[in-house]
């Protein structure tokens, strides 16, 4: 796999609640801080908090509509952890090299996520049913 | 909560697997590199393989007792992630203000983990859901 797609750190750690002001507080006290940003992100029906931790994140992320994936995963699991993210330092060298390994993908290209990033998801089964994104964190170009 | 209890980075992600070895196969693609360790801990029925990422590790889980926690978790959710690690600056100033604070411990104690370290657990009904450790990576004295 080339440097360039290769991850460099846990980008953030995604997690499925209920109700996001709850788990604000229940975050607050676990982690000693309090979240940085709160955005909503109607491309996937959630609304997310964000908690800074070292040099990754922790991401909550509520439902904003019923049968949005977050609903959908909690409906069947119940609250938990929904996703991991890498950094790469190109997303674009990443996704050829996963796909080239035989990684399945479920975005062949980037797409645009949480805080403008652009990211796309590996599937769970090609990462031991843990469902995975990329997101490329070198400066964007206009 | 006192700054020495505070999380201060994600010490790792621990993924449940039926398959060590494969499992190794399929993050060395994910990852870019080989795991730094393969371990057996006698004490949680584990076999593990730890793989460096930034600040932070992956630690993939293989049972190595049909009853083992691991293996429980597999029959119920199938692969996937099992928990979440913290490191702390003070295990036990970490364990005090999270009692404090009103968090449900499964363990009020330290107990030793993986890698030697002091480890404790929190209850998943005070963190979302999550399964959540957290470790002591100050330097132990003799």
């Amino acid at each position: 796999m080339g440097t360039a797609g290769t991850p460099t750190r846990i980008e953030h750690i995604g997690i499925a609640v209920r109700d996001l002001d709850a788990a604000i507080r229940t975050y607050e006290r676990l982690l000693g801080v309090g979240p940085y940003a709160v955005e909503e992100v109607p491309d996937q029906n959630v609304r997310t908090a964000f908690f800074r931790l070292g040099e990754s994140k922790i991401e909550l992320l509520e439902s904003t509509s019923p049968d949005g994936p977050v609903a959908r995963f909690i409906a069947k699991r119940g609250e938990g952890i929904h996703h991991i993210a890498y950094a790469v330092g190109d997303i674009h060298a990443a996704l050829h090299d996963l796909a080239s390994g035989g990684v399945r993908l479920i975005d062949g290209e980037p797409r645009k996520g949480a805080e403008g990033l652009s990211i796309a998801f590996i599937h769970p089964l090609s990462a031991c049913g843990v469902l995975t994104e990329i997101t490329d964190t070198a400066p964007q170009l206009p």
